[in-house]
């Protein structure tokens, strides 16, 4: 029973695959190593034991994508495999569209042809813009997004409602809220290339010295410390999540296919500033910060509500902001020590 | 100057190569014959006394179609490729979304690369969904479509947009009404390839004999026959649409890029009841017919208001609703001596 899993050397990818052997799946990996390197597959092969199988190809390469179909006796996929920089997809949309979703066609092409169901879909909190109310539970009316990035995750979304409807699949959405952390083996973590585009990586490579300062994007949103609020989950728990959501659909008989959908949170807020502090008390070290002006298209708040998954999946984030960003550090401690 | 008309021996796409021919313009036609018959390009040929340049592939084949843009100094493109069987794509969603977004996609990669601007974009009003007051217009809110058909038109008006916008080209979104008609030298028409979808050719072949009996899906829509409203315009006019569109970028110089959207229609709603009246008398025939039960995702009324295109395009369509139904026989006709 293998599972593929594309982009798995990525961020997210990687946990997850590593929570997958740990719980006995056979993994297949492809991923063409253009957001992440090949040191990844070494370590999670040190972290379980186990040897996932590992294709470093672009999925738009259809022929290449059939002969991994072909050797190997695919029951589900989890797809990770995605440009996922907000501010790079305004300027190259062309491309975001194509690699996002010629990807994701290609892979159902397959499944499709080959009667294959369970496929878990990496979406994004992005898909619910700036939410009229607090917290954002599932049934929230989607908008759509401003970015490219967020229009791919929410056509993507739609493509898979679609697929499943048609072919009588199952299907499971997981919009993520804001990943953050590391491996407690600080062997796996976020491996931004060039100038990382998300808070946590950033706040960490400024605590390292690589970045002179923190940019706060905008002080005088309307929150408490004027920063915005987000919800920040351990990539750990994020990656038992999609363990826990193929299970279920695994073990679904239903006939008529399942489309499930589940929020990816913590449940609790917490701004930029927060964040900070939390980062700066976990491990003694400092972050130093300058507010700059806000920029275009960073809502103001958004927390999930995470019921659902909870009652569905019997899953629930478990670790405290502190102790996600004090795995964070040492990550870049890991990262450190192999560059010297 | 040449212009790539995709799907241009289609219905329409068909009548819009002939426009372009008569206005001077050399055509680079690409066309797989999924949904089109090699005969039609003989008949441009003897319409206009020109020849356009043929390709038959599919324009997911990204390698020829490189090829094509190499060969060929082109300037804009009219995308008329694109699967359109409503009830079809709810069937098969996958290569809906593949055949309509890749082949968009694959085309905007080369524009992009080569810096060429001017592309026009098949949409259809079906982006608007049930509007709640009537005429449309382009001011319009937009509703996700419910169909597969329609979310491929709404989607490929995103990534075009986002596309003019990132990389300062100009576009223009044509959002057709319900096209009817034929060519006035009968040689062009709608082809439906088995039981046709729309209205108008339906009701064609049950005047022939082809079909025993015209169905009417539901004739109890708040209207005042009971039969749903749609605004049906010549396909000749919407043709000239395209050039008239085409010409409008190509003298834009602006630097910054064009986003142009239309309606293209009459501004005048006709009933189906009305439609098969029109056709008996216009052609003095008899469509036998049955009301039947409504079909799923037929709205109730759809007209446009046009006043957009009439002010900028300096077009409008100039063709009566019986005058459309006299072509739509004689094609019919023409249909008939070339099979017997």
């Amino acid at each position: 029973m293998a599972i593929l899993v594309t982009g798995g050397l990525g961020y997210i990818g990687s946990h997850t695959v590593v929570e997958l052997l740990n719980n006995g799946f056979e993994v297949v990996i492809v991923d063409d190593l253009s957001n992440s390197e090949k040191f990844i597959l070494k370590n999670i092969e040190e972290i379980t034991g186990k040897k996932p199988v590992f294709y470093p190809f672009d999925l738009k390469r259809k022929e290449l994508l059939k002969q991994v179909f072909d050797a190997h006796p695919i029951e589900g996929c989890i797809n990770f495999a995605a440009y996922k920089a907000v501010g790079e997809s305004q300027a190259k949309p062309v491309d975001y569209y194509e690699n996002n979703l010629f990807s994701l066609i290609n892979i159902l092409q397959e499944f499709k042809e080959r009667n294959i169901s369970n496929f878990i879909f990496s979406s994004s909190c992005t898909v619910y813009g700036q939410a009229d109310k607090m917290p954002i539970d599932e049934n929230t009316p989607l908008k759509m997004p401003e970015s490219v990035y967020g229009k791919t995750k929410q056509m993507g979304e739609e493509i898979l409602i679609d697929f499943a409807k048609a072919y009588h699949r199952k299907i499971s959405l997981l919009r993520y809220f804001n990943p953050i952390g590391a491996h407690p083996s600080a062997k796996l973590g976020e491996l931004p290339i060039g100038v990382p585009n998300n808070l946590v990586p950033y706040v960490m490579q400024t605590a390292a010295g690589i970045r002179e300062k923190l940019n706060i994007w905008g002080n005088d949103y309307d929150t408490e410390d004027g920063t915005p609020i987000r919800d920040y989950i351990y990539v750990v728990d994020v990656a038992k999540a999609h363990v826990a959501a193929l299970q279920k659909l695994m073990n679904d008989q239903s006939e008529e296919g399942v489309i499930d959908i589940y929020n990816l949170g913590t449940g609790k807020g917490s701004s930029v500033l927060e964040v900070v502090k939390a980062f700066e008390m976990a491990n003694n070290v400092e972050v130093p910060y300058q507010i700059c002006p806000r920029r275009e298209g960073d809502i103001t708040i958004a927390y999930a509500n995470v019921d659902k998954a909870e009652r569905e999946l019997n899953w629930k984030s478990e670790t405290s902001l502190e102790e996600s960003l004090r795995t964070v550090w040492e990550w870049q401690k890991y990262l450190n020590s192999r560059n010297s």
